[in-house]
């Protein structure tokens, strides 16, 4: 496994064309935009070395037998679908931020058993090319990232409906040795701190969608990508002199990037999905139930920091003993473990895939997943109503610092006595940060495949079926046909 | 294992002081009012003889290695309380009512441990007598009832300051044999179709409250009992001449009753507590965490059936296909599963006592029980929405019997034009029973041990401990201290 | 205007083909399943015989400038509606249930305006016909019932694609005379109480659709109607022996009726729509609009008393200092008033129709009646919550009564020692009803049209229109187009 | 009246002592972050010149007879008080923002009656000082704020127990000619953009709290004041080269200004209260109270903007037609719709004060502002929701400026073929200014006065006194006492 010193240096050798605020970044991991998002993914590599979170954090390989780092591991059992959610929990509890690399976990899980039957019916050979290439990504512990979400142009349009056929990120060329692929993955969580992207469709195909059907790993940097980074609230806070307080949560953040390819070149051994537009569903299924579970952790973990952070935000205003404030602190925790069960529950029932690896129970995925468009919400919303209006008010740092101004502010945003204007500043710029900055991206899971997905109705129809079963025991309790 | 016809004639044998409409009830297993009570009972003896059900229904005994009905089982592994709540969820989908024998089961997981544990500390006898009760109760697969909510008085008072000291039950006299108990449970759920209860103090004790830190058993039928049984809504319709339709569910229901100890005598060896107050708080607690786990099983069933028949309803009345009644019903099945998940989840997180069975997460059972007091509420909403003004304002089977109003109410009642009318009324009948009726009071979870009660006040003490790992995460991301 | 004592005889007069139970009622008057809901009707006479709320219950009729009951005014300014509004939260509060005269001053309303604009249309004489019939139940003082839902039968189908022409009610046969209709109305509120009703379609109609367009005004009990009582919850307690305070609220009730019209006669000067499709939407439109202002002032009355009540049962079992009880005692408030205040705005915006009287608007009065869909169940559940187990597991007053069994129902129903045990089990028995009974039909409005009604979709339509405005207004904002 | 040129020229000649980012702001009138907030508030000029809106932004005098501004009107009637809020109304949609002066307007209709009442028990003559100050005002169409909240400390304490007197604004001497006093107000709502300040006490005084018990006015630029402008999110976004599309909204904003009193003097002429411990209260409900009705206008316009924006962004993602993107739409409209009730219903049922101005209904002003800190949060959810992940992720606009870069943007931002990739992005942009950025200050009103304040303890008790009532209800309906 790799250290999280070792980690820090391998992206020094990738070589992006990336872009924010309308310049090229040379460095993107000295960044100071850039650098707490590559923070929280390198905290997926420092805690495997910790030897409390060795349990969670570190796993044996089911490829190689090798101690891997639990980020690559494909889940062996529900017990290790359970740990997935716990580990992501404490990572969340770690950074108080998206730290990046479910989505190459998610992906990875999907792609190796939807593989095995994709060469079952269809007499390829995508799973053996998975197999390799996840056997060098563990042998390496590398981060990778899971691409899903195309740009999908208009909505009520099919891929090849479409005005531009790229909009749905397709296979432009079919060579002996491999194949050249066109389009945009939207809104990629981690990008600039991975070093390969798996590639997947992003909705179901039918019959003439076959170079939509499309899904492969390539390095991050291959040639022909171009990386915009997307702003975010408060994002050039961190840019600023005197940004300690004022970013609220300097050390970890999330980044999101808008990943285009423009004739990308996929060798033959990196392809895991080409035309076979039947499974292309399974996969997109499969991901997106991995990912569902996930948020049954993350979130849950960024919630505990958001509870402590207004627990602590109320003592030092010393409103603590409100009966009001109490009862909102009890439904905050109420709705996050409410999500927890979610996440733990999709995972105790977890099944085994022909291919031998975990599948999460996907109608209770879905279940955590409707949740979590929702509680967050409401665990945001009590956050702030607790926190009061200072939260969204108090000056600058730059104000604080300036000794004209600091006298008054240590003596009009000072709360109890006993404690420190500035720490009560900083708790305060926190949970700004994580209700109204870049955390809340990572609260919109339904976006992930935007309004009127198919993975919506999916939903819809596997509830459906579900719901015969409702119906014939209701007939027979009110004993008619 | 006994049958259930089996179950039926052993119940014949019991001698209640039973009252219920202000008369003396000589047989209540004929009884129609209670007789649907029964018959839920029933269904536990039932489902356990269906080779079908094997697996949920029975299980190997932990002190006997006998095949016994999981409904009496100690649970030995977080497995064991997975099955126990999909065991509830089949007997919810199987009955759509209270059956009535998860009380007994849990109360015997909560004493056995806390009998252990007071045992160790008190050098009491306590675990060896309850071991050697059940033991009897797994042999003769007797139903148990447990017995906890005292009528309590006034709820401002503890149990020594009330006015009347009967308010809490309590010991009268100890003597060399045994003591002699006075006072009186509130709404025992299937009390009078159980053998056997075991009976818990309602509360945390304190020094001072010897007397009421008591728990036993001892036959249902034993002298010194009156009972009183509670009204239900409708519960007189089961009386009428034609009552098929109108019940509902006239197969299955449910009771509560008022049951009266008038100096009670107990032998020594039914004793499982007498006098160690600090253990009453673990055993009510933990009784009352087996509980809340409880109701993400029996109540999900429950709400399946009430699905399917508000989906069967839409579907008689030609509107399933509007997308506002699909969106309800997935609505509804999303409350439903969430509250699956918050029982399985407490469940998968379950951990061994010091006497060997498995306890439950407490703090996800509790999870479970405040979304108990939420979800089926509105999912009942959503179903009376969906049924529409006609489930509560449609004649009476008697009008429908008559043959001169029978062809009005054929026309006018109709449906789509391939369903019959009866079936119709068959199905709103059902949703009216299981939204309306007597059903409702399981959904009344809160009001187990009422407003205000000790076991409110914990939840919020465990969460609070909860916290200060909060906080402390919190501090560690904003840097302070 | 009548006085009590008057309308109740006046009632004794009417000869109705009416059944309950399978059998022909003679005297619905002195029926005790009946008398509450006449009650509660009743007391629309009785308070406005009462000096003190002269000025809500009676008004200066605008046809005949004589002093009326405001239950028979045609709303001269928004003062009235706020005033109409104001005299239902009122006879909510003094009856604690339906008081059923709504509908008929609803329809009223509606019809005269729409008869006018109708005229004006179609050279008709509707508004004629209706003036002078209103003008007689007005010298009269009578009680008027509006039907407005029919029975539907397949909501996938337009009245005329149904198997059965009679599932919308329709003209069956012109003549010169008049008109013969059949069909039915379903759950009509107080029919049994009311001299006269006004019907009217149910739904907006197309070409082709003429002969279900059809408004008119008939006697109760004109030859050809036939009714039959729906089952209620809880209704036959009334028949018992011992059912004071079994009943919860013995007084006062509600009733709903199924219609059916087998060629009843109505004479040209009773018809106000025949044939002019056009106008039967407005007709509706109109109507469901006041009637869901309607609600904004009745069940908010009758929040009142369950707030009440639920507060007195809390202080009655020495819970009321608890915080959460408080809390939940102030949020049961807030969503009352909030509907009140939906009531208030929708009245306070009204507008003055063509024909001179004042409509509300009808977005506001839409909201009105969406929140009706939802906070009395939160009302309702918050009321249940804090009445606790004991309010559904109390033994029958025939218990009670019982010399034998009344010492230990004394004893341990007790709750805070000042109050007598009766009182208590009064104060939970009327929660109850309020919230598990008859009284809950009046929380489903929404069932009043049923599901995927064109009602519902009206609300959708004029609210996009709404949105166009509010779509130029984000354009000019982002500056775009 | 002044014009919207006249205003801006005003402004000029104020001379703040004003600091941001740590830097001292000679001429915030140009300051591209200050200047949106300028822009909204002068949007109260600019609409009161436009004849279509005369009525709602206009009025006579009640204090001169002449034609004023309605933000400087002493509400003469009910229908003034619902023209206040259809005046907010317009604002909110026009700007999409806080606008900033109705917190003069509710803190001179508090004063105004506050003062008369305290005059008329404490033969004082401050009705008389704030008349001849708003006549001023009126006549030269002054801004005006109102400061109340104090900075508070430890919430725990009261004033005169905080370990630092002036965590609330007090007198720290008095003069023959008037008095000085220190202190900060906190988060005060466009104070730069206004002329004068109204300064009231933020909590009930008890004897002993003299000092505090304060309220006076003065030039916003008084000697001794110094300020300090508050972070909010993305606002050095208005400073970035390329920020035309990026902040969303650049032309309106808002700000909050923490106000530092360091022995400010204040002339006896000037001041409206000064020692009357029992008159504090009364101001502080007061302008409570029309502060809450308040958002039951402004915070509904904004609330259009956002539904028209979402619907819009529908459109432009094709996805308009989705039944739950339309589903959603209406439940923003219908919460939206009952804030606006709640604005309404406040209003219409407004009453005379003893000084002659109407006063809002308090209790359904609370339940408004109940319901702003919970819909606005629910509307933002939606639109985030449908307007998904591209909101919070799309490039900036300095990079859609790079020519580089744009062909890409142009391409793969594309939703609908019709409209134009810029066009879409500024909509997107909208929603996440309107839902993520500086709006969203005005959505926490509770914070106004912070957790556990007085105003919320008055809250509970008015409506208790309501309860009184209602348990008199349920009692003679369950016919007890």
């Amino acid at each position: 496994m790799m250290t999280k010193a070792e980690y820090v240096e391998s992206l020094r050798k990738l070589h992006f064309d990336l872009w924010m605020f309308g310049k090229k970044i040379e460095n993107p991991v000295d960044n100071p935009v850039i650098r707490p998002s590559m923070n929280a993914f390198a905290a997926t590599y420092e805690l495997a070395e910790d030897p409390q979170y060795e349990d969670l954090m570190t796993v044996t390989s089911s490829l190689t037998g090798k101690k891997i780092n639990r980020f690559t591991h494909l889940h062996q059992s529900a017990d290790d679908l359970i740990k997935k959610v716990k580990m992501q929990r404490l990572m969340g509890q770690k950074t108080a931020a998206c730290f990046q690399r479910c989505v190459g976990l998610d992906a990875a899980n999907a792609v190796f058993s939807t593989t095995y039957e994709t060469d079952e019916a269809c007499n390829t050979k995508y799973h053996e090319n998975f197999k390799k290439f996840w056997t060098m990504v563990q042998d390496n512990d590398y981060g990778v990232d899971g691409a899903m979400t195309d740009v999908k142009g208009d909505r009520s349009l099919s891929p090849s409906q479409q005005a531009d056929p790229d909009l749905f990120l397709h296979v432009v060329e079919r060579t002996a040795d491999g194949i050249y692929v066109t389009g945009a993955k939207a809104h990629q969580t981690g990008y600039v701190n991975s070093h390969y992207v798996i590639v997947m469709p992003t909705i179901s195909m039918r019959e003439g969608d076959e170079d939509y059907a499309v899904s492969f790993a390539c390095p991050t940097d291959a040639k022909g990508i171009k990386l915009i980074l997307g702003r975010q609230s408060c994002d050039t806070r961190k840019l600023e002199e005197f940004s300690d307080i004022d970013v609220g949560n300097k050390v970890y953040g999330g980044h999101e990037v808008l990943v285009i390819f423009d004739r990308v070149f996929i060798p033959n051994d990196m392809i895991f999905l080409n035309g076979e537009t039947q499974f292309a569903g399974m996969m997109v299924e499969r991901f997106a139930g991995y990912h569902r579970q996930s948020y049954g952790g993350c979130k849950v973990g960024v919630g505990d920091v958001l509870i402590g952070a207004t627990a602590l935000a109320g003592e030092m205003a010393g409103s603590s003993k409100a009966s009001h404030v109490k009862d909102k602190l009890i439904e905050m925790n109420h709705l996050n473990e409410t999500l927890y069960c979610c996440g733990i529950a999709c995972s105790s029932q977890g099944t085994k895939t022909k291919a031998g690896n975990y599948l999460i129970d996907l109608l209770l995925a879905n279940v955590c997943k409707q949740n979590v468009t929702r509680f967050p919400y409401e665990i945001a919303r009590l956050a702030q109503d607790l926190a009061g209006g200072i939260m969204v008010t108090q000056p600058s740092e730059a104000d604080y610092r300036n000794p004209e101004l600091r006298p008054y502010i240590e003596k009009y945003l000072k709360g109890v006595a006993s404690v420190p204007t500035e720490k009560r500043m900083r708790v305060l710029r926190l949970i700004e940060n994580m209700t109204m900055g870049t955390a809340a991206v990572g609260y919109l899971p339904e976006s992930m495949h935007g309004a009127g997905s198919p993975q919506a109705q999916r939903i819809m129809i596997s509830r459906q079926a579900n719901m015969e079963m409702k119906k014939q025991l209701a007939k027979a309790i009110a004993r008619i046909d």
